[in-house]
């Protein structure tokens, strides 16, 4: 719905609070992810999955506004206004700039690594080095577990064992991925292109995991075998709810993990969207809103 | 490897045992499945979960005989030689024609409706009514759960109730499908021909599982939203341990429960080979070898 105003990795200082918020107050570092609000009281915000609202998300730009009418915008923006419940604490020893892409390309990995299980004594791969990915490299190996990173480009190695893993593995290399077969107890696919799923099925062990966190616009394929020769199960993941995304803050602040990232004015984002259709970004744009103004 | 003697669904009384068999004494009903032997060392066989063993499953017919030589034998013959660590006790109350066809097609559902945890307070889905899907249905109900059959075929409607579902649904009806959209908790899908999995995956539950039984031969589609819009489960799951066998004939003996069967003589199988193709069949042929030698 236009005119839209994207943006949903937001982090900046508080500049108002209302009267009944208890959370913040003016001058903390704050954070807003994808999602603005939801309703509360189904049984999947009740569990701390407010991404999965079956009354409805309001998602932080183009949803519906249930306040204000009209639609949400989003972090593009000299302000924002959020209720303190989707309002996110930021430790304050984390550069703004780059704990700012924690808000969605954090997140999104943190969420399925912790959920399956990842820490020591386990092997977790992570498919695809980009925004998403580089974040699962880094959470894996601060996580414990053994990391190891799956790419399709060799040029990216050195940057994969630089952001933490473990070992590199060249997804084209058939014999280097048979030397990983049945091995794995965890991969989390970031990959949105189309890609062949079974594999990294194939590098799973008995019922071991692959999260599917990418959005490939079509289907993807997947043999029946892959899933029961052994058993094996494949599912997704979806960002992650609020204390979740808090959760994964605080274990950021508390490990001093942020992203890599490149910082941009305003002015510059129609190159920074060409670039970044060319996979040209190590590994996420940041635009500092303070150029909005100059 | 021809020749080649199939039959994996076994069951007949025992003719004599060796000297260190204590289970099992002549005259006794006694059981084999899919498999005779195993490494019963590996990780997955100390789990119980031969039917993955890392060193190699001994198939009941077709494998490398490791004791013999040649290949295995199955149980289109007047008798075979097992292992007792691989023969299954079969309840005495139940018709040894009708409990034959349990050591596949039963213990094939049985494994995953028990691993996902069906029963009181679950709605289970079972996709197709063959050979599996009729036990799947049976075992559903038999275990507690509310018990939805799935079928392409409205003239399998009457018999899906006959057989313990508390509802079938035609998957070609979308406004029929629409009505489950989200409330389910386990669905085990039996169809061994190309089919869609994405209507089935939107009938899942957040954080509920599909599990495939059957063995399309061509890869199927999956779309990631299917798997993350809520989050939800894909996995598969092939036979079932011994132990899980054993407890499976257990629950049919005290439940007693039997599949739907044709008895046939051994002179019938072509006729019957035939028939099955053309899915003619409610829902097993089951030779009587005693044809055999007549």
């Amino acid at each position: 719905m236009f005119p839209v105003v994207p943006g949903h990795e937001i982090l900046g200082r508080v500049s108002r609070v209302g009267a009944k918020v208890t959370r913040f107050k003016a001058g903390d570092l704050a954070a807003v992810g994808c999602m603005v609000d939801a309703c509360r009281t189904c049984n999947h915000c009740a569990r701390g999955l407010e991404q999965f609202c079956t009354n409805g998300v309001t998602f932080t730009y183009n949803s519906p506004d249930k306040h204000m009418g009209g639609m949400t915008f989003g972090g593009y923006s000299e302000k924002v206004v959020v209720d303190e419940a989707f309002t996110l604490k930021v430790p304050t020893n984390l550069d703004p700039a780059k704990a700012a892409p924690l808000l969605c390309a954090g997140i999104t990995p943190w969420s399925p690594l912790r959920k399956w299980g990842a820490g020591p004594g386990k092997k977790v791969g992570i498919v695809g080095l980009g925004g998403l990915g580089h974040m699962g490299v880094k959470f894996a190996r601060a996580l414990g577990a053994h990391t190891v990173l799956f790419t399709t480009s060799a040029s990216k190695a050195a940057d994969g064992l630089r952001l933490g893993a473990h070992e590199v593995v060249l997804s084209t290399d058939a014999a280097a991925m048979a030397k990983h077969a049945c091995s794995l107890d965890l991969i989390v696919d970031t990959v949105s292109a189309d890609h062949a799923l079974d594999p990294y099925m194939a590098l799973l062990k008995l019922d071991a995991t692959m999260v599917m966190v990418g959005a490939p616009p079509k289907p993807q394929q997947i043999s029946s075998f892959s899933l029961f020769m052994p058993r094996r199960i494949l599912t997704g993941s979806l960002i992650g709810g609020v204390a979740e995304t808090q959760e994964m803050l605080d274990f950021c602040g508390k490990h001093d993990i942020t992203c890599d990232i490149e910082l941009i004015r305003i002015d510059q984002i129609n190159q920074a969207y060409e670039r970044m259709l060319k996979s040209d970004v190590k590994y996420r744009f940041v635009i500092d809103m303070a150029s909005l103004r100059q």
